[in-house]
């Protein structure tokens, strides 16, 4: 990514120096990981990509987790280490609509043919295989969920919405209408997922950007725990259900073959 | 550590093959990390060493850290992480307590004189610049915490016990008359930074043992909420008061400087 | 798994009070895990379960990663939770052999039938849907591997081999005599994983006790590391290889599209 | 930090489906850790701050560290996290700096008193105490390091730059010229300190602020490494040196006081 020399350090081939107040932070972003400069477009989506998953209230295990860990070791590092560690399967982590979209999108999109048609006889596969299509379904939204047509309608005015992600609006489009549900959005995580994509990420960098787009809010609740001097904080008695059995060691070990 | 050969793992110069079913694993762990192997009475001591802070509920910061990060992130190894750093300042530490054992010792135990008055030249020093020493007091024991006095008669029975133990008993009496508190307890902590400096092993050691001996009820508790499948744990709103502020976007932007 | 009162902590029932000095440290951990005392030969299998993959130096990523991590923050749990974050998919981790083994076992071995018959069966379901099978292979070893054998001769002594693990043996040959590399080796990990569910654990739980397993290690590398007192490590140059390209910032500003 | 309803996320009480596309990152990192909008002057600051550490290579422990992780196990976030936890007292700290600027301003800047008194007051103070003070001294750069100098030169010209600032910059006259090294330079970490100081960030929020800004090179490189498919990276033999001793097993048990 860099080189390091005496007097500078070269940031994909750019002096960093050079760099600092002219780029945004998300624009270097883009250029530290893929590879080259954004366009005003492409920068523009990034900025949005990177609000679009801010949200990090403690109905997020990982700012719960950081906060929890924190009380314990009073250390900002270990704090922001744990949140990210949250990020997984079931939260935070678009690589796997990711996946989902740049290999369907390979083995089914045949140019010349009606996205429609290519998108029933994605969905005929996935179903067959019983595989799980990431990136739709919301616990509140139904219809449409409006982060995910404002980072639509970013994308589209930037110039960065590209034919793959006209192709998981119409797999979406095709799941819905097989499987009769007309209500299930295309979330915010599987938009996210499509965008990303069509600007050339990989799954996995969908998911550090995801990380990345966390770590703010991740940082004022850490400090926020930091600061407000609460050591060793536990789940209270009252929510937690412990098993209150006492058991015999003596006579337990003796009846699993322990001599005295 | 270790070398590797085509054939074969010498851990500290012994064949990795030769070890397994000759040693416990507490003796292993001795081996390791003090280089050469432990007598039977050090080895009967780092047993009760490595149950002695077994204890995990939800008590424990990072217990409670682990499950939350699971129930985003099903991955064992990230749930282990996670409770390893919430390990630090406030918990599960010895190391604090092992330095003071070890810097107060060289310092002020002067062989030939009295025990005694050697650790009230050291409480003096102490409150002077307003120190705290680490290993003293426990919410619920009085006089004497009896998980501290269980590992200590091991650590007599088992001759390991030594002059820095008494220096750090001298240092507690000394202290407590003090300060008088005559029921302060030494805490297990406090016990454990003992015997373990006794024994050899440096406070980072100890921190790193103290973490050991947490991981099998970790082990535990990640294995009991992965199998729950509960995902996305969030804590209930009942306990947790969020802000419930409403503000103008336009009209702060434009407040704070910027044009419309 | 435990519950806390004022004066003491209850482990699986047991006063944590009792159980110091009477219990070993693997006896401990089995307790935790399973929920039940383990019986002498249960412990005996235990202790060399944790010793087996002690092996531990700057072969292992997760040690090295460690290493370096110390040297720019010089903490011991940060050392200990970056060595078990390097636990997955390619080292460390049992939990894939073990699910194999219990998946398998379920859907193939039909009592009453030869071993050897079903196992053949499952080999051929393998084989169609082009899985791995984890635990198998060793860059050194051939026909046996040494480690491997130990465990299981210690495993048979004790009484805890049982019907899943000559299942998984049956495996092995079906496998090896399908592919023609009668050379291909059970290696520890997979023999581990075998012992393990014949023990009652857990896949997940599996990984947990590598990586309790190799914390002795990590430990000692993470303090001897920190003695060295060597700050932020860095790979010598002669093993990487930097990209020296040097780029225009205005010019490529100006061709992605930026006004001046 | 955040509140959730049914339809929308409130951060800091504004709409999250409002702030997408209207904020930079920055500006919403600004927002999330101070809890109000940054003003254009304090947003182009935050876009400098964020870009002053981009720089990582493989001279950095944490991204060494997280590439040798995600060799044994492919994940982004634990790549991400090990990263993470290389930052601490040797490396992408400011807090060290930030403590120490905010603690002697308040201690030794006395309003009404020419500036360059109260830093020899502050210096002398240090001194006595055998204190470091953070964030002066570079390995290649001699008088001035020229990305320090450009970040002073934007909180300059955006009006972030105020006493606090001018503060470091006396106390660092002082100190070099009573030690005689007028070539020791203010570096990029102790002038990022001085105007996060200046713009009200804790410590602790300094360091969370340098690791976000670290990221982007992470996830480039836990990238580039998961496309490399290089499984259990090890440090070459050639340049570890590992000891050969072997050890006779019964011998030393023996020797120990084992029985055979």
């Amino acid at each position: 990514m860099s080189d390091v020399e005496a007097a500078d350090v070269y940031v994909r081939g750019y002096s960093l120096g050079n760099l600092i107040g002219r780029l945004s932070f998300a624009s270097a972003t883009y250029l530290l990981i893929r590879g080259v400069l954004p366009s005003p477009g492409q920068a523009a989506v990034m900025e949005a990509v990177l609000c679009s998953v801010l949200d990090y209230s403690l109905k997020k295990p990982g700012t719960v987790a950081a906060r929890f860990c924190v009380s314990g070791n009073p250390s900002m590092v270990a704090g922001l280490a744990v949140a990210t560690l949250a990020a997984g399967e079931y939260t935070l982590a678009p690589d796997a609509a990711g996946r989902f979209i740049a290999e369907s999108y390979v083995q089914f999109r045949r140019p010349g043919e009606p996205i429609d048609a290519c998108a029933e006889a994605a969905i005929d596969h996935v179903r067959a295989s019983r595989q799980r299509i990431a990136g739709f379904g919301h616990p509140n939204f139904r219809f449409t969920d409006p982060r995910a047509q404002t980072l639509k309608a970013i994308a589209v005015k930037e110039g960065v919405w590209s034919d793959v992600c006209d192709w998981y609006e119409a797999v979406h489009r095709a799941f819905t209408a097989r499987v009769g549900k007309p209500d299930l959005v295309i979330n915010e995580v599987g938009m996210l997922a499509a965008i990303l994509t069509a600007m050339g990420f990989t799954p996995a960098e969908m998911t550090g950007l995801a990380v990345l787009s966390s770590m703010p809010g991740v940082i004022a609740h850490v400090s926020e725990e930091l600061r407000s001097e609460v050591r060793i904080r536990a789940l209270p008695d009252e929510i937690v259900d412990y098993p209150r059995t006492r058991r015999d060691l003596d006579g337990d070990l003796a009846a699993a073959g322990w001599e005295a």
